[in-house]
Parts: C-alpha cells; sequence; structure tokens
C-alpha cells in the first residue's frame, strides 16, 4: 500500500546515540552521544526512555517550539509494551500513538505521520524511535554479561534515539511517498541471522513500492535499508538480482554503515529501530541538504520475533516499510 | 488531540471469545465462541493468533470480500511484540500497521484506520485486537497453573478477538469523531489494581474529548470505558463529580457488562484490548442497530506496564483513546 504526498517535510531532526555509535563512522553526524550506557540512569530500560524524551526534547529546543504546539508524537521502541516510549510520552505529555515494527518502526511511524499532515488533520507530527543494546540483548537473548557467544551473523542493536518533525512548511527535504509492507514468512528461525529473516521482506516492500510509483530502481540515488547488515544485505542483492535481473549498485544497509564492521565488536552490523533512523536523520539528510543525494528510498526492515516464539521454536516473520525522500526544489 | 469525521462508518464487525467470555451476559451477542482456551492449538499464543487470524476471516466472509480488497490492517495485541498480530498478518497478507497501546488498542486502531478511510487515503480498513486470558497471564505475571491466589481488584484478561471494517461506504453505524490520548503517570504502581492506575487516564480523554467538541456529557446516550472494572467505575465516577460536578448515570464500563461479576471468577471485572471491542463490536453496535442508543463514546484504557517495569518497581503510566459512535441518519 503505497501514499503519495504533495506537501509533508522534515523540518528538523535530533539524534541521541551511546557509546559505539558514536565512535563508528558516522559519529560526526549526531547532535549528542553518551559515553557509557547507564546514561545517569539506574537500568537499561530506563536509559533508554530518556533517550527517548531527550530526542524529543532536543528536537523541540531546534524546531524553537514547545511541548504545547505538537499536535501529535508517534513513537515506537523495542522494549516490551513499549516501556521506553510510554515513559518517555508521560512526561512530554504530547497525544501519543504507540507503534510497533520492530526495527522497521521509524518508517511506520513517519507514514502515520506523513498521512495526518498530507491531509492537514494535524499541523505537525514528531515521530520517534529508540532502542538500547543492553535492554535488548537482556529482553531477547540474555543479560550481555552473561557472554554467550554469537555467530558472525548476528547483529549489535543500536543505542540511540532518532526524532523527525513533520508538517506542511516548506523545507530542503520532503517526504514523497510511503509504502505500507506486509508480513512476510519464509519459514526462517535462525534468531541469529536477522539479515535472512528480513531481507525478503525488504525485497517484498521495494518491489511493491517500484510497482506502485511506476518507477525504475534506478531513480533512486540511494535504497537504504535498515538493517539487513553484511550478510541481509548481500541476499537481498542477490535475490533482486537473480529474481528480476536489477542493477543493484545504489542500495546500501545503514547496519553496515554506522558501525565500522572491521574495527567495531558488532558482528554482521546494526539493528534495533534506532539504526536505520540515526542513519538517516544524521546522515543521509545531511548529504541531502549538501546536494550529494537527491532521491532516496528509506527502507526500514523487522524481525518480528520476540522471546516466547523463539523459545516456541516458531517461525520468525518480518515485515519492511519504505519511505521516499527528495530535496525539495 | 480530536479528529472529526463526515464519512466513516462501521460497515461489519466480528467478534471470537473465549469461554467465559460465551458464558457471560453478552454471549449471545458474539459470532463465534470456543469451548477451550487452546483452540486447537499447541501453545497459548498460537490459540491468540488463530483467534486473532479468524476473525478477520469472518470479518471478510460477512462482507464477501477477499483479503486483497483490503487496502490496510490495523491491529494489536497484548502479547510482547505483538506475536498475535504478527503471525495472524503473516497469513492474510494485508500491509500491515502494528500498534500498541494496551488495553486502548482498539480504539487508537479505529482512529488510524477513520483518519485514512475520511481523507480516501485507503478505500477500506479492518482495526483488529485480541488478547488471551492464559496467553496474558504467563507474560505480565505467572501461568495460570501456578495459582498464584490475586486481590478483589484484580482483572481478568478477556480471551477473544475482534475486528471491524471501516470505509465510506454508508451504513447504520457512523464513526463521529476520535480523541488521541496522553500518557498520564499518577505515580501508582499496584499492578493489581488496573483500574485505579487508568481511571485517570480515562478522565482526562473523555474531559479532553468533551472540551474538544465542544459537547456536554450528557450528549451520549452511553460512555462506555474499557476495563476499568468495579472499582475503577467508581473511581471515575467519583473523580468526574468531585472535580467537574459531572453527572455521570450515563457513565458504564465494558469490564463489568462481559463477565457476571457476581457468579463468574472474575475478581473486579474483564481487561485485555478485546475487552472493550468484543463490547462494543458484538453487544453496543447490536443495541445501536435497534435503536436502543444513537450516540456512545467508546473510551479504551490501557495500563501501559511491562513484567520489567514491574520487577524494576517503576511506575505504571495509563493512555486512553475514545471513539464516538452514532448511529447513521
Amino acid at each position: 500500500m503505497t501514499f503519495k504526498y504533495k506537501n509533508v517535510y522534515i523540518n528538523e531532526t535530533s539524534t541521541i546515540t551511546g557509546p559505539f555509535e558514536a565512535k563508528g563512522p558516522l559519529g560526526r553526524y549526531y547532535d549528542k552521544s553518551y559515553h557509557d550506557l547507564y546514561m545517569g540512569q539506574k537500568t537499561w530500560e530506563q536509559a533508554e526512555s530518556k533517550l527517548l524524551e531527550e530526542s524529543v526534547e532536543l528536537l523541540l529546543t531546534k524546531m524553537d517550539k514547545s511541548k504545547q504546539d505538537i499536535d501529535i508524537l508517534i513513537s515506537g521502541d523495542l522494549s516490551n509494551q513499549l516501556s521506553s516510549t510510554n515513559f518517555a510520552a508521560s512526561h512530554l505529555s504530547i497525544p501519543l500513538i504507540g507503534v510497533y515494527g520492530a526495527c522497521s518502526t521509524s518508517c511506520l511511524n513517519l507514514a502515520i505521520g506523513a498521512n495526518m499532515v498530507e491531509k492537514k488533520q494535524v499541523k505537525n507530527a514528531i515521530c520517534s524511535v529508540s532502542s538500547h543494546n543492553s535492554a535488548a540483548e537482556k529482553q531477547f537473548r540474555q543479560p550481555v554479561e552473561y557472554g554467550g557467544p554469537k555467530p558472525k551473523t548476528a547483529t549489535f542493536t543500536t543505542t540511540g534515539a532518532a526524532s523527525a518533525y513533520l508538517s506542511q512548511v516548506v523545507s530542503d527535504i520532503k517526504i514523497d511517498s510511503a509504502t505500507i509492507g506486509r508480513v512476510i514468512d519464509m519459514d526462517m528461525k535462525d534468531a541469529f541471522h536477522m539479515g535472512a529473516v528480513m531481507a525478503p521482506a525488504a525485497a517484498e516492500t521495494i518491489m511493491t513500492h517500484l510497482r506502485d510509483t511506476n518507477r525504475l530502481i534506478s531513480y533512486y540515488d540511494l535504497i537504504l535499508t535498515g538493517d539487513l547488515g553484511k550478510y541481509g544485505k548481500e541476499i537481498l542483492k542477490g535475490y533482486l538480482i537473480s529474481e528480476y535481473a536489477l542493477d543493484t549498485k545504489n542500495i546500501d544497509d545503514s547496519a553496515c554503515m554506522i558501525y565500522d564492521l572491521e574495527k567495531q565488536p558488532v558482528y554482521a552490523g546494526g539493528s534495533g529501530p534506532a539504526c536505520i533512523a540515526l542513519t538517516t536523520y544524521g546522515y543521509i539528510i545531511d548529504q541531502m541538504k549538501k546536494g550529494k543525494l537527491n532521491k532516496v528510498l528509506i527502507v526500514a526492515t523487522g524481525a518480528l520475533l520476540s522471546q516466547a516464539t523463539v523459545n516456541e521454536k516458531m517461525t520468525i516473520p518480518a515485515i519492511s516499510h519504505a519511505i521516499s525522500l527528495e530535496v525539495s526544489k
């Protein structure tokens, strides 16, 4: 399902990260980074909620607005029952739409927000996501201190929060369209190979988007997937080449960009809702404003597993949502 | 934040429940009920996912439509990472927006769907929720077999799934407006008194709705809260009386209607996203079609706790979203 927009702009973004992201190749593109994972809080969950709340407050500061000026907050994270979002929202006091798409959440948020802004149902919307490495490890696998080994196909949950302010006020970055994906289940069960789990969903949504918009793959300067990682990216490319004879040279993956895969202990790359959001709101938008990119398709991907479903040996479905951005003329 | 609609209708609904709900006062209003909680599946989670999937399929049958005819599915449930929704959606193959508002999810879904239908961004939308007593107990507290005692203020998670089909095709039931709530945290920590946790959020959203629509409380024949339960309902009424001098005689609560609180072992009443959805889509809409109710405000309420936040002794925030329905003239 693809929506087209004429009057939706990203007026501002904010990005706040943890230490691994600050030391990564895109470190200089973030607004703020913490040097430890507790960020002055008692628990990982509270640290993540603080990140999310701070990212919204920073965004408001950059926009010279107050919480009362915001019509709607659309937010999601990886935590059970979106607890990071909930506590942040309880302090922010902005009407809240809580959403979950795992690591695809940022594009889901933007789609919902853009839909409402386009039709003037709201005058503005803030779209936010967060994730936290230690909180995610504790929730989905084991606490990091457990020291459990992982295979090379595993990914490393990004610690950070990223927010975007949307409105009809014209700015450099226009949201051109959004494609809401379908859940794809390829009977995969390997919770340590999220790239393989999500690549089919990314392919599905990319092809749906191109068909719905009647565009060639070459229309975009960059098609950026969320967190397929080193191996998932190759699986996606291989599939698009073999199945559709497509030239995939403009496809890259934020999981492979947000960290130095050679030097940082991040296995196959980043993951978590913050991965593509930090990359996009920090780096990609910067490149667009500098004229180095003009039309970009952001393809966030989510693996829809839970601790219970993995323990019960169920398959891992995936979903992907896409947003196309272009430099405003 | 309140949205007003001119052209959004609920064309059809479907309701499928577990055994406790079938034996409750509204049993005859549901489309289908199961006599056990496994429903032919191996796990509680799979049973809940099956319920959700079946409720959508039943809705399609009632509408004489196929999955390919549906533009968007907006769904949420109580399970970690919305696993019930995800597996159901993987079989349904309809573009999915996954949302989470705990027991407020049904009104959140309807608001998102109504927004898109009103502005013709989609021609139709299916809004679904589910919950399952045994799955919820296992996830939030302990497996039922543990036999842990509970205080009388505890509520009983409803087992069921409910879906609604929305479009601009005129039918008996019109969606008149939607109010998206804010997260309210009153520093409550009692995970066995959800009524007290959620009543403030319900009050907040009711008052916001009335102010935004410029309506008196008496405008509505019925204001139906989600699952405040026996004690939460009295807390809400007491607050509205003492704080706003309001006549609360038209306020009732689905948690108190869906079960026989005297005869069934359900403590203070029902809970879970399915509670208000089953009551509304099964019973309330039936009463509206029969002319016994004309204007109804559905006020779904959610307690935003997780197992981790309770274990870490954090407070329990709450949220409430509202939908006003009226008989179409």
